[in-house]
């Protein structure tokens, strides 16, 4: 399988280039996020891939497909994290911790994925379906908060269902100012792991030194 | 001044609605957050406000005059609150709390604005311009973190930079699912402060119970 072209660059230089459909949603995902799914036509999509629209439907029926694959990436991804974490058996305040460290990854090897999904905002069904499944992993998010709470290892004053959005509003930052680096030693993992770090330093810890 | 319509709502019920430029305004950022602003035609807006054309140009040269006018409504808000809290003699970590409960509080009262603000994407000079004001204010905080950071207020092993970004994601996270009341009671001032108050009790604080 290809690679596919980085966020951002044209089409490869080729006369005549060829794509699977891996490569091929890349290229779709980068254009969704700059000018809008509403907002980007096959026409447009032809043009950037540099290949003709019929050519575009050998791969998928519809715009829509696209926007599903793409979605599904980023949602499976999270969801995988999620059910891979709440089966650990450890106390909630460590699934919770996981699974903030596990969104961070996600986030930033599905980037463009997760951000089109985080721009989503329920003008088609495929939109609405994503908005469900996210207001699912939020309620999950908010449930393991809840325990931990209830555990007594996380502080008592706050409310679940908030604490669950401002936790995921640091993390779903990323999508706004995280760009990975073009070739980072070691795959950007190290970056990564420190990002997850700063998220969880600020959450769990606090940033007051305490006197 | 007529009050605005709510974000929302459809234009006033009459046989021939007049705005001011205030409510015509907040109908124009309604459908700019809905559509996108790229997406939203005059002729959108026309039909959204119940008057022709013409009557919009009576207001407003262009779009963009719109668009100009809704960001600097949440940028002006903003930099108010920088202002005030940078010229007070109080601890960093003070001011910088201060900016970000003054900051809820404007994303609360501007919320319309201040979404559209979060969601420029820099494809027109309007809103490159107002993405060079948005660098401003992160540069701000992150100048606050580090300067909290040097009195021994915030922990040292933190980023400045990430810092204030992962702040501002949970304050900015607001715009995605914070929904004012539609008559809240006190006008929903409590309601705003318990918000600041849950920001700060994971940032400043952590949610970990220490044992």
């Amino acid at each position: 399988m290809r690679s596919a072209p980085a966020a951002g660059t044209a089409a490869p230089r080729r006369g005549r280039p060829g794509y699977d459909l891996e490569s091929l949603l890349a290229v779709a995902v980068t254009v969704f996020n700059e000018r809008g799914y509403d907002g980007t036509s096959m026409e447009d999509l032809s043009k950037r891939l540099g290949i003709s629209k019929s050519s575009i439907y050998y791969h998928v029926d519809a715009k829509e497909d696209l926007l599903r694959m793409a979605l599904d990436r980023a949602l499976d991804g999270l969801f995988g994290v999620a059910d891979q974490v709440t089966s650990l058996e450890v106390p909630a305040i460590e699934r919770l911790e996981l699974l903030v460290r596990g969104s961070v990854r996600v986030l930033a090897e599905r980037l463009p994925y997760v951000t089109l999904l985080l721009r989503a905002r329920g003008n088609t069904s495929t939109q609405r379906r994503a908005l469900a499944r996210r207001r699912q992993f939020d309620q999950l998010v908010a449930d393991l908060v809840a325990e931990a709470e209830r555990a007594g290892d996380i502080r008592p004053d706050v409310d679940p269902a908030i604490t669950a959005r401002l936790l995921f509003g640091m993390v779903n930052s990323l999508a706004e100012w995280y760009r990975p680096a073009a070739r980072p030693p070691g795959g950007g993992a190290d970056r990564v792991d420190g990002l997850a770090d700063a998220v969880c330093a600020v959450a769990f810890d606090g940033l007051r030194v305490a006197r």
